[in-house]
């Protein structure tokens, strides 16, 4: 293939990603919405930001789903613990705005 | 609030937060199909598995959509990273596969 010019196969492929792409930045600005809930509330009754055991049985679940999808499940543990870790410090703020940390 | 018990309102935020979990592992999923059909066609024509040019232009176009939709920009940049990474894993291995390893 030259190097001069526009692949058009590639060109292709890449209109697709983009959109997959951008489909998946929506989706996570959703999670994080509803997760922005869960801290507000976890903040208001009083529960820590992480709960190691609901992690681990999230892990587990989307290992398993990752799975049957070809997806490498250590990509998905990868990609959930990035999620989570963020979840965690959106938590902690809004543990810190409510004025509980420390407790 | 006690520690006994179902937290129903908690129970709620986590049963949205499955489903879109699951969606996102499932569109990832999707993604590397495609991203394994560019990795096929690179290793064929003799295209380099990275395209660092490519990766800015998609860090930079999430990134804007990323701020529209109220998520950190920071955050969006290291989730394309993760995925960027793992397709560059499977692009070599599938120019290894080829036999174009070194040239």
């Amino acid at each position: 293939m030259g190097g001069d010019g526009i692949d058009e196969t590639l060109a292709a492929f890449r209109s697709s990603i983009d959109n997959i792409d951008a489909t998946l930045i929506l989706l996570l600005a959703e999670r994080f919405k509803v997760t922005r809930q869960v801290g507000a509330y976890k903040a208001r009754v009083g529960l820590p930001p992480a709960d190691p055991e609901r992690e681990n049985e999230q892990i587990a679940r989307l290992s398993e789903l990752a799975e049957r999808a070809n997806l490498d499940p250590s990509f998905s543990e990868k990609f959930l613990r990035l999620v989570i870790d963020e979840v965690i410090r959106h938590h902690t703020r809004a543990r810190n705005e409510a004025g509980r940390a420390g407790d």
